[in-house]
This record gives structure tokens, C-alpha cells and sequence, in this order.
């Protein structure tokens, strides 16, 4: 496994520029260019699609643009992790889904593919050290084989929550007539009152761990029903089972080649205006316009979209400071934390079980699984989430105790077949130096009506982009493409 | 108003220089001592109560040591503001009490002395646009004129609270029996179930905002029973009436000559040991030892106090990266909201109509106030607290306004006579670059539980201290003393 970590922190497009041909990206041509520092109309803070989406826009509008990323590669939260195999896996952001439609339009822009995810045979349920195999449609998905009492409990404790959604402006969630009483309680107060049968409980904490990779105590109520009513488009409002779904939600689809295919082609179309390797340490105004300093270069730009996640945004230092308001607001939107662990297999061997990979566990490190095999199942990859209490208890555990951990799950669920995988990869999103966590902020109660207008309210030339601010699919890839469009449109308005 | 600032921010420790007579700091000689660079045993990041004593404590043991603080004077959220008049308040940390040892014998060490904070005549209660005078003795510190029911229910919610804080090992908080269950829900949501009487839930809602500067929807119940539990001291266990208490409580005693006196004084011992103005962007391991990196000057050191506010410590670039427990509980312990306001008036003229200055208000901008004045009330100075919704709602109002509206108050409270100070002093904590809130760091649900121990755990030879890592008196200054105290024995033990 250090030999498979190596390889990845050496050539981490490497997948994806196999697919893609022309794709190259290194840091000793974004170096080069930077030396010299430059001067130009807009600076761009990360080279996540929120960042690079913004930057396309502007330069199409006839502007000036450098884009600075800290990390020797693009894509921030969506990255292609090489197998071993000669394949390619996500480490991130890796579905799309139905009103997905910005991400969906940039990536067909650009000649990127999508194919189904492998949603064909049936879901696991294990539960109370019990297997169980079930149908993928109906109720959450699909119609979990827990007692009919917690099934129906379920069901309305969904059609609530989508009903609360339906009550929320999506760019403004603090205006809802309720914001009030539901951003004074955390989902887990809600679900209690709620979610009274203990199998319902069980179905509603999986979503949660699921789409938040939090658990319900650390979320407000406001902010769990805002991030359903913002996962949808303009005219389909958003909807609880479109998080959750595989078939007709936001797990429907992936891209050929992996999904860091997007970010890296958008970016090979910016040229030398990306500087890769070059962390923002300060934004100060100076006479008129932005100084924006990194390491090992500086940009001088009349405006800047700060494109990253608002706690890393806070580790910036601003001159002048910035108000109250949006500081205390990015002390206040912490990462979750989610860890990616893809084991590899010479075939798909599940679908021969008639399982389509997915498992919902109420037990192990791992309690939601995907069948992550290439579109020509030429090899077989089980991929699975480490959520929530589960990612921080491993933290600072070895790969190798992770790895451990992990293949146990996949035994127990798949069999003997998955202790023996051909390669294995992990990703965890807390230990990563420019996220820290993922995939996404999270708010408890207070936040969101306290300070939710700073979100992505300019502070003089300074513009906030990130699938956090987007006002459908935050948390998202299109979330972030989202951000990006409205940033650019924000800032040529202003220019 | 504006040329009462330019003062406070030319001779911000003017007043103490003065009371103190040899105190003077000044940024020049620090910054030459700086040019060089230094190589020490212990570089400690922040000169506020903690950092000051654990580098007394560090010299004492015979260690070199060098102070790095961003600020271009010392005390942190401690600070004197120069009020116009020769005289001198106030402007952050204030008060001591009973069982608040630590910074009483560390004043006592330096000769500055304490009085009563002005506790003589009636507490007034403003309330459904009503005026009530009142005794001070009894229930929360005091007996408010509210309903019988509304006090009987706000005792039982507070012999409940104290009991829960009985429960609390204020080493380890999360292993309560309880925590998980308290750190599940909102202080609001337990308020909401506990304090049913309206009366009692104004009185527990106008406690918490006093104590934490946080409304009870931002707070964990954990947190805030923890926080009671800390209220005390190894042979006196923590209550609630500690908290909120003038005689006998954390309000009863102030400094002669201002509390900025103690850290000014501890930090002349220093010498130039402390470095002024140089805040600290990173602290990287080098051949086993750290390079601390501040503008204009950089210690290399074998160990590391860092001694600010958590948000700040997360906003240093650290090599190699923290643990990933510790960066997440630093995204999670956000700086409440909270400001002081000070009027000074010829003389404290509510005292001749029977009132101590001190206010509990369900209205206004200020909802508590104390008298401020010097020991001899040789002036009268009016003190209110701005705290939470109501200092976020004037983070960027003008100061005009915030003085308006805080002298409406004042009226409202005392009459026509506080229309007219001679001066007015206000210090927005929120708006301070190296601080951006306060009093303290606040906890919601979920924080203690998934990120405790990460609060002091050292991470190779950088050592955590501050008021927020304190097991007693959290919050307080007595809390950075202690905290101070802890850390310096920690890295004396390791060095």
C-alpha cells in the first residue's frame, strides 16, 4: 500500500491524463510562469471546479485571470486516484445525478462521458448482525427489509423533511418563515421527536451519515432541510430521496475516466494562467486593488473570487479585515469528515451474487458502499465511505489498520472473496492539508440564520465562491460548476 | 468618539502605565531585539494571561524563551482603554471571584490590587417596558421581580444545571455518563423543555448571553454544564451562581488601575523575552526542533506554547500538518460575539437614587451594565455588555450609532442624566484582527464529544495553551493563568 500511496502522489493525473490524451498538467510550467508575479483583472483562489469554472467564464468574457491553487494538482475535492491496475478510481466528488445540470453541461463541454453507476441486482442490508438482500426501489431509494412500523415511520419522516424543503428560499434559507424554530435544534433533537421507531431511526441516521458524512447531532434542523431544498434545479424543488438515490438521484451517473477528467480539462484550457503549488496566504487591498500573496508568487488584480472552502478561506490572512460577519461565519462552517476506501478485485465478483454493491450496514467502519468497476467491468472495485464518527476514529490510524478495518467490512458483507483485493487505495479527506475534511461545511444550530447572508455578500473586490455558497447542489460538483457561473457573472457585473 | 479612539489605540497601555509607574512597552525596542532571530528553548505564540505565564514559569525554570505576540501590545482579551478623563477601564476581562486563585495570586505577585466591583443598593430589572428595583441577594445572584412561578421554575433549572455540573470531570468532560446525551441537543432546545414559565426562560436566556455572549441555540448543553462545572476550583466544584454572582461570584472583585495591569507588569519581567507586533503565520518542524515564523522575525525553538484563542491557533500554517482531530476541533470552537460599551459621566449619579448600576433588561442593545467606576468614584463610568444577536446586529454599524443606541439604553435605564458622558469607550471584540470575537470560544452540540482530547493533547513539541484548554475557570482570566501554569509544567516535563 505505501508503493500504491506513492504512485499516487507522483502522478496524480495520471490517470486521468491516460484517458484524457492531451491532458498534462505539472508544476514546473505553472512554476516558471509565476516567477515573475502578475498583474491582471481577476484573481482566482483554488482550482476546484468552482475556481476554474469562474476562470473560463471570465477569460470567455475577454478578461485577465490567474488562477492560484495550493495543491500540485486541480479538482480541490474531486480527484482521480490511480489503481495499481493501469485504472483509475474517484477519490472524491464521483456521482452526478437528474437536475445536475450545470456540471453535466461543463462536462459534455469538454468531452467528458458519463456512464451509469452499476445499480443492477439488489442492495444489502445488514443489521443487527444480519444479511439481508433487497429490491433497489421504493422508499428511500429503495424498500429497506426493516419492520413495517419503522418503513412507515420512515416514510413520513421523508415526506416531512420534503415538505419542510419546500418551505425554504433556497438562496436565503434564513428567511423561512420556521428558520427560527428549526436552526434552534440539531437534526438529531428533530429525529427524536420524530423518527420514534428505532428502525426508522436507524434508515433516517444512515442518510444522514450518508449524504452529510455527519451525524445528526452536529447538524442544525435548518440546515439539514436547506440542503435538501437546494438539491434540485429551478424547476424541480429539491427532494430527500434525490440525495439518497442511486437510480433517478444524485448517485445516478459517473464520468469515463474519472471524474478529476472535468477539472483537469477545464484547467488545460486556462494554460499559464494556473499556477499550481502556490497556497494564498494574504489578500490586501492596495490602492484601489488586490495584492494576492502565495507562496512563491504574487498576483496583482483589480478583483479576487476566493474559491475555497470557508474554513480554509479564514486561514487567509485579509488587510483590510474582513467584517465581523463573514469571519465569524467561516469560524462557524466546519468540514465533515469523510474518508474514501477502494479495494480492487480482479472482477466484480458481487454482481455474480446478484448484488449491485451497495450495502447499508448499522455496524463497521464502513456503512455505505458502492460498486466503483470501470463501465467494461474489466476489473471489479468496491468503493466505501468512512463517515462521520467512524472517519475520526481512524484519523490517525495506519493505512495499513485502516486497510484491515475495511477489507473486514467488505468480507462481511461480500465474503471471503473481498479479503484479498489486487490493490487497494484510501483517501482521507481530514488529513488532506488543503481541505482538512469533506466533502463538505456543515452548519449547527445558529449559523445559517445568524450569518447566512455572508455567505456570498462581496466584501469590497472580494467575491466567495465554493459549492458551500451555491444555492442548488451545495456540496456538490454542480454546486461548485454553480458557484463558479454566478462568481464570474458577479464579477464582470462589477468589472 | 473618534478622537477617544485615536487615543486608545496610540497609548493603549497609557492608563496602566501611569497606575503601574515603571510599565512601559513599546514596540521599538522589541522589534530591534527581534531583527536577528533568536534561538531559544521555548517559543511561546501569544502574550495574553497564558503565554505571559507560562514564560515566567518557563524563565524561572532556567529556559530561554521568546514571546511572539501579533498584537502591538500585551494582555490579549485583556486591555485598558483610556477613558478621556486620566482615568483608565476595562475594555475586555475585568472582574475575579472567589475560587479564582490562580490570577488572584498572580496580581498579587505583581502588587496590583483588587476592590469590590460597586455592588451598594438596587439591581434594576427592565422588563415588558417596566422598571423594577431590586434586592441583590438570593436566586441567580439576585431576586428579579418576576413571577412566583417564573422563580420557582428558574430555581429548579438551575439546582438541575448544577447538579449535571456535579457529573462533570472537568478534565474530560466527554466521559461524563451523560455527554453523549448532552452534547446531542442545544442549551435552547433543554431551555425549551425545562424553563416552561416564561419568566424563567427571560432569566436563564439573559444568564446565558452574560455568561457565554452566545444565545442558548449556538451552545451545546454539554458545553454549557461543563462550563458551570468549571466555575470553581479543586475543593469548591463549579455552579451557576458563580457564574452569574457580583458578591461572591465572578463578578465580585476589579483591579486598582485596571486588569491590563497584570499581564503589562508580568510581561516587564520579560524583558525582551517578548516580541511585539509579530504575529505568527507558521510553525515548522526542522531537525527536531521548530522555526516559528511571525512578520519580521523568526525564533527557532525546541518547543511550542501556542497561546491564542483556538480559531486564531487554526489560522497558522503548521509543518508537518496537524493531526486531523485537532485542525476539525479548531474549525468547531468559534469566538462568541461581545463587546463593551463605557460611559463616563462626572460622577456615578445613580448611586444617590439607590442603584448599583447594575441591569437585567429583556430589551436594548445593552441587556446587563455595571458600574464601572474608580475605586475613589472620583468619576462615574457606566458599563454595559453587548453581547450575541445584539452585538452582531452593530458589527458594522458606525460607532455613532453603537453610541447612540447604547446611551438610549443607558437612559432607559438611569434617566436623562446618561444622555450626556464626557466621554464614551467601545471596544467590538468582534472587529479585533486577533481575536474576532469573544469572550471565549464556544462549543455546539458535538464538539466536546468527538474532539475533547484534542483540546490539550500536545502534538509533537507544540503544547496548547489558553483559557479554553483551562479545566477551571475556562473562559476567565483565571483560566489563562491556570492554563499558562499547565503548560509550562508540560514542557518543563518534556524538555
Amino acid at each position: 500500500m505505501a508503493r500504491e500511496r506513492q504512485l499516487s502522489r507522483r502522478t496524480l493525473l495520471g490517470g486521468a491524463a491516460a484517458t484524457a490524451g492531451a491532458v498534462t498538467l505539472t508544476t514546473t510550467a505553472a512554476g516558471t510562469a509565476s516567477a515573475a508575479g502578475r498583474d491582471v483583472d481577476v484573481a482566482v483562489v483554488g482550482a476546484g471546479l468552482a475556481g476554474l469554472t469562474a476562470a473560463r467564464d471570465l477569460v470567455a468574457a475577454g478578461r485577465t485571470v490567474a488562477v492560484l491553487e495550493a495543491r500540485d494538482r486541480v479538482g480541490g475535492r474531486v480527484v482521480n486516484l490511480p489503481l495499481g491496475n493501469g485504472g483509475v478510481t474517484e477519490g472524491g466528488g464521483e456521482f452526478i445525478g437528474p437536475t445536475q445540470d450545470r456540471i453535466k453541461a461543463l462536462a459534455d463541454s469538454l468531452g467528458v462521458a458519463t456512464f451509469p453507476t452499476y445499480n443492477t441486482g439488489k442492495n444489502l442490508l445488514y443489521k443487527d448482525g444480519k444479511k439481508t438482500a433487497y429490491a433497489t426501489d421504493g422508499l428511500l431509494g429503495a424498500v429497506p427489509p426493516v419492520d413495517v412500523a419503522g418503513l412507515a415511520n420512515a416514510a413520513i419522516v421523508q415526506a416531512s423533511l420534503n415538505d419542510m424543503a419546500k418551505q425554504i428560499p433556497v438562496d436565503a434559507p434564513w428567511t423561512a418563515a420556521k428558520a427560527a424554530e428549526w436552526d434552534r435544534q440539531t437534526f438529531e433533537t428533530w429525529l427524536r421527536a420524530n423518527a420514534v421507531v428505532p428502525s426508522a431511526k436507524f434508515l433516517l441516521d444512515v442518510a444522514c451519515t450518508s449524504i452529510f458524512s455527519a451525524e445528526p447531532r452536529e447538524l442544525s434542523l435548518l440546515f439539514v432541510v436547506s440542503y435538501i431544498a437546494t438539491a434540485g434545479n429551478a424547476s424541480n424543488p429539491g427532494t430527500l430521496e434525490r440525495l439518497t438515490e442511486t437510480a433517478n438521484g444524485a448517485q445516478e451517473l459517473r464520468f469515463v475516466g474519472g471524474s478529476q477528467l472535468v477539472p483537469a480539462r477545464l484547467a488545460a484550457t486556462l494554460g499559464d494562467r494556473l499556477v499550481l503549488s502556490a497556497p494564498v496566504r494574504s489578500i490586501a487591498r492596495s490602492g484601489g486593488r488586490y495584492v494576492v500573496t502565495a507562496d512563491g508568487t504574487t498576483v496583482t488584480a483589480d478583483r479576487v473570487v476566493v474559491a475555497v472552502p470557508p474554513p480554509l478561506a479564514a486561514r487567509i490572512a485579509y488587510e483590510p479585515l474582513l467584517p465581523a460577519g463573514r469571519d465569524q461565519l467561516t469560524q462557524r462552517l466546519p468540514m465533515a469528515s469523510v474518508g474514501k476506501a477502494i479495494a480492487v478485485y480482479d472482477t466484480p465478483f458481487w454482481r455474480a451474487d446478484g448484488l449491485n454493491g451497495q450495502v447499508v450496514s448499522d455496524t463497521g467502519v464502513v456503512s455505505s458502499t458502492f460498486d466503483n468497476s470501470p463501465p467494461d467491468a474489466s476489473y471489479g472495485a468496491l468503493m466505501g465511505f468512512i463517515e462521520a464518527d467512524e472517519m475520526r476514529a481512524l484519523d490517525s490510524a495506519s493505512e495499513a489498520a485502516v486497510r484491515a478495518a475495511v477489507l473486514k467490512d467488505y468480507v462481511t458483507y461480500f465474503g471471503e472473496k473481498a479479503a484479498s483485493p489486487s490493490s487497494f487505495v484510501l483517501q482521507r479527506w481530514n488529513n488532506e492539508a488543503y481541505t482538512r475534511g469533506g466533502p463538505v461545511s456543515i452548519a449547527a444550530p445558529g449559523v445559517l440564520t445568524q450569518y447566512g447572508p455572508a455567505l456570498r455578500e462581496p466584501v469590497g473586490g472580494i467575491h466567495w465562491a465554493g459549492t458551500e455558497t451555491s444555492t442548488y447542489w451545495m456540496g456538490f460538483m454542480d454546486g461548485a460548476v454553480r458557484s463558479g457561473e454566478r462568481v464570474a457573472r458577479e464579477v464582470l457585473a462589477a468589472l
